[in-house]
């Protein structure tokens, strides 16, 4: 069903799931005009999340079909509404997962609009208007300026897009643990997909003694050649996950499929945290014993908010870091969406949207 | 098997669970001489924990036969080592979970001993000799002095001997959360037994607004008349749930039944704990989306330090907080196990060890 929001004029060419068989298919569908507090950006680069699979398969049974995914999104913007000021056209610019907040809640006030209870992500939301919202699998996007944040000069627009979910769901849980400022500390990194080998290059930056948990053991060399790591531990591996047992001072998660928590707890010293940030559909086990004899901490974090993305962004330009990314064309989108769904990639896909704006 | 330990030549009259049947019957055996850092206790009333079931019935996989439970042990020293300066025969003593530990961790060095993986615990534990450790469902215990703690004069032996472990084990996560000297929080907790009926009083008493959420209808009347609750959840009742979430800003969870913690954790605001102090055989359904959406909080919690138990004792005596407590006679032991095994008590058991000693 295409959108009849009356002010919904703007044409615009994108790709969506039209059910839950795993695919997607050109779309046209109508976007909203430029409002005042609005930006038109033309999207440039589109990361693929796997939360992007999620929605076009229906995993957890919330998708409004058709869905337009993307929220890994960076672009140029093209139009400025009357009241926004910090963005002029020509900008560089990204959109992450936010679409719109309360604005009015404890959280939007403290800048921490991501946790409002009336947050709407930038597909599969409802809009202010009352319209569906379509993501970056799309020529262009109108986002409310306050969700839009700059790309930094210095990092390159394709690379930089899947920072605007992957990169701030694992920059906060460095920052809400006091890991940004101090260093020196034994952190651990579940899972090496999108998310954990930006999470590998962050607390290396930050100065970090970074272990890998991986269930693969071919990942080792990968994570300690190629991304620096300075361990591994394969945590199928029974007597080497006992051997590192109360070592690590944090554990970040990244895994989204179901799993236990138990021997991952008790690599953590006593009082240690772990945070999760994916989203398996089905409860996760969580053993008591590990989590009370070693008073651990257990904790959620869900991206971040757009102050919060903006200064990732910025700390982003000036270490350097992006993501190691696979471009593909618009053409092999579907094909893309096969191989994350079997980690078939190092580490993140990138859709060049514009086509050959790899220059921008 | 008795115990077969050299130096162990105190012959004592206790009660043992010699198979996983549940009952506790008379039993002779052996404790050590009173060393130069031990202190003999006469005990005169020891708790029954929900603990003491799952180790007579060898619902963890652990128990080593006979076992003699009890780690929630008050009685009257009648013995001093010649190394122990801090305690004179006469003295008010208690007794809670802990018998041993290494001395030379960071755990042992920082006063956090109850968390040494060396941790031996008073029954079922191995002691620094070698021999099994047995608890205080006996007349007298010989307890390193290093692991026992003063009771005030200001309260009763049977009502403060559960304050030794269900005690402990809820005033930590008020002490670690800063619940302790702030107050006007809302808090909640999960379950009203031995443990949530003593996390009532410690929360009123440091001036919180405390919510019982519960599955059971008829402990309403009872949380709020006889506890002084300000609130009460019924958990099973969806709609009573809902209209409650992200209303609470720490929560305690006292169940020891295998439960799933979502729709508990959607009631704590955004950046609030839970705090888990049951032990569940099987490990807990933890749904990541209430726990990442609200970026919140799960710690494991397990009793205390000894400083913090004898702290913990003091702030009872000033504030005179006790158990509420149904004395049983040794003859009603096993009664008294399987009354609280159906939850058929307010809201612990206290044996009367030595007959009638009501009186010190």
């Amino acid at each position: 069903m295409a959108q009849t929001t009356p002010n919904h004029t703007q044409t615009v060419s994108g790709w969506a799931a039209h059910d839950s068989s795993g695919n997607v298919v050109p779309y046209t569908f109508q976007r909203r005009e430029n409002g005042i507090n609005d930006v038109t950006i033309k999207v440039l680069y589109c990361g693929v999340c796997h939360t992007d699979i999620h929605h076009i398969k229906n995993d957890w049974g919330i998708t409004m079909y058709p869905v337009v995914p993307g929220h890994e999104i960076t672009g140029i913007i093209t139009k400025v509404g009357s009241n926004v000021s910090k963005f002029k056209v020509g900008d560089r610019a990204g959109v992450g997962c936010l679409a719109a907040t309360c604005l009015n809640c404890e959280c939007c006030k403290e800048e921490q609009e991501n946790y409002c209870d009336q947050v709407q992500f930038t597909y599969n939301g409802i809009f202010w208007d009352g319209s569906i919202t379509y993501g970056g699998y799309s020529e262009f996007l109108v986002a409310d300026h306050r969700y839009v944040v700059r790309v930094p000069e210095s990092l390159p627009m394709d690379a930089a897009a899947p920072l605007l979910c992957a990169g701030i769901t694992v920059y906060c849980p460095f920052k809400d643990n006091n890991l940004v400022e101090s260093s020196g500390k034994r952190v651990g990194i579940v899972g090496l997909g999108g998310l954990g080998h930006v999470a590998v290059k962050f607390a290396k930056a930050f100065g970090h003694h970074v272990t890998i948990i991986s269930t693969s053991p071919t990942k080792e060399t990968e994570a300690k050649q190629r991304l620096g790591a300075d361990d591994f531990i394969l945590s199928t591996n029974h007597k080497q996950m006992l051997s590192k047992k109360r070592t690590l001072d944090f554990i970040l998660d990244t895994v989204s499929a179901k799993h236990s928590l138990g021997p991952t707890l008790e690599l953590l010293k006593v009082n240690g945290t772990m945070v999760i940030v994916g989203a398996p559909d089905k409860p996760i086990d969580l053993p008591s014993f590990p989590l009370i004899f070693g008073k651990r901490v257990v904790k959620g974090s869900m991206i971040g908010s757009i102050k919060e993305t903006q200064e990732m962004m910025d700390l982003c330009g000036k270490h350097n870091i992006t993501c190691d990314i696979e471009v593909v064309t618009t053409q092999k989108i579907n094909e893309a969406l096969d191989r994350l769904a079997n980690n078939d990639v190092k580490y993140r896909f990138v859709i060049d949207i514009a086509g050959g704006s790899s220059n921008h």
